[in-house]
C-alpha cells in the first residue's frame, strides 16, 4: 500500500475564533458556575460559526479552577466524526500535559465540564481519560428533543458506572442556560440555516 | 487565556513501522478473512512495538476490498487516550476522503474491521462515522479476561442497536487468531514487559 493515498495522521484543531473569544478570559476561573457559563457561551458560538454542533467542553483543575484546555465540536470543520467537544477538550489537555492519564498520581485533580450529558462515544472517552470529575449542565431528553442529535445507546445506570470507576458526576450546573443554547440551535435548524449531521438513521 | 500554554490542536499519527508492515500488502484485499488476518497482524505488532494496546482496525470498501485506511491503538505513542484503533482508522479514512460521513450517498459502502468488539467509546465512534458494516473478530469476555482492558458499560443489545441504525454487524472472523494475540499480550504483561493502561479503577 502507498502512503499517500493512505493517511498517516489527522489533526483535531480548534477554530480560529476561540483565540478571540478567550482573549479576555482569565486563566483561572474559581467558580464552577462561571466556568460552565463559558462552556455554554462557546457552545452557542460554535454552531453559529458553522464549526459543528452546539457543544463545548473544558478541562479544569478542580481545586483552583485553572483552565487546562477547551474544546468545541469540530466535526464539520475537521471532517473527523469523533471530534466532539469532549474528545477535543480531553485531547487538548493531554497534548498540553503530555499525559494520556489525566488522573495520574501527583498531578492536580482534573474535571471535564460539558454542556450536556455526553453521547455514548464521549461517555467512554471521559471514562478512559483519567479525569476524576464530570460536571454537566444537565441530562435528560431535552437535548435529543431539541437538537435531534442521537446520544446513542447508554446504559440506564450511566452515572453510577462513572462513580464505580472513581469518577464523580456533578449535574445541573446552569441547566436552563444550556437548554437555551439548544433551543436557539433548533430554531436555526428549522429555518434551514445550519447542517444537522448525525448517525445514519437506517434509511 | 494564552495559546500556548493552551493547546489549539493535537494529532493522531500512525507509527513509522506501519509503512514497512504494509509495503508489500496490496491496495485491494478482496477476502474479508484475509483483511482480518492483516488486522490481527497489526494488532500483534502494535503492542510489541510499545505503541499502545493489542488492537488494530481498518476501513475497507465492502464490495471490492479496497483498503481505505488502517489504524492501531496509539494511546501510549500519542498521549491521546481516545486514540484507540477504531477512532484512528475512522479518522484516517475521513481525513483521506475529506468527509465526516463515511456512509454518504453515492460513495462506495465502507466497513470497519476490528480485532474485537469495540469498547463503549469506539461503539459510539463507529455509530457516528457513517460506516455501514462493522466486522469483528469476536465478542465476549475473553478480551477483558485476557488483557484486563475494561470495555466499559455497554448495553446488552449492542449489536441490535447498530442494526437499528442501518449498520450491519458481522462477527467471528478469525476469532481464534484474535484470541491468540490477546493471549500473547497477557503473557507479556505477566512478565512485566508492557505497560497496561486503563481507566482509573476507583482507587
Amino acid at each position: 500500500m502507498e502512503f499517500p493515498p493512505l493517511s498517516t495522521s489527522f489533526t483535531i484543531s480548534l477554530p480560529a475564533w476561540i483565540r478571540d473569544e478567550l482573549a479576555d478570559v482569565p486563566d483561572v476561573i474559581p467558580s464552577r458556575d462561571e466556568r460552565m457559563a463559558l462552556v455554554n457561551r462557546l457552545a452557542d458560538r460554535n454552531w453559529r460559526e458553522g464549526n459543528g454542533g452546539p457543544f463545548a467542553a473544558l478541562v479544569a483543575e478542580t481545586a483552583t479552577g485553572r483552565i487546562v484546555s477547551v474544546g468545541v465540536n469540530v466535526v464539520l470543520a475537521t471532517n473527523i466524526s469523533s471530534g466532539h467537544a469532549e474528545v477535543t477538550a480531553l485531547g487538548m489537555a493531554q497534548a498540553r500535559l503530555r499525559a494520556w492519564d489525566l488522573g495520574r498520581e501527583g498531578a492536580p485533580e482534573l474535571e471535564l465540564m460539558v454542556n450536556w450529558r455526553p453521547c455514548v462515544q464521549c461517555y467512554g472517552a471521559a471514562m478512559w481519560s483519567g479525569i476524576r470529575t464530570l460536571v454537566i449542565a444537565g441530562s435528560g431528553p431535552e437535548l435529543e428533543e431539541l437538537t435531534t442529535f442521537d446520544e446513542g445507546p447508554m446504559i440506564a445506570e450511566w452515572a453510577e458506572a462513572f462513580e464505580a470507576r472513581g469518577i464523580r458526576v456533578v449535574q445541573d450546573v446552569r441547566r436552563d442556560e444550556a437548554i437555551d443554547v439548544f433551543r436557539a440551535y433548533r430554531d436555526a435548524v428549522i429555518d434551514g440555516a445550519v447542517v444537522v449531521y448525525n448517525a445514519r438513521s437506517g434509511d
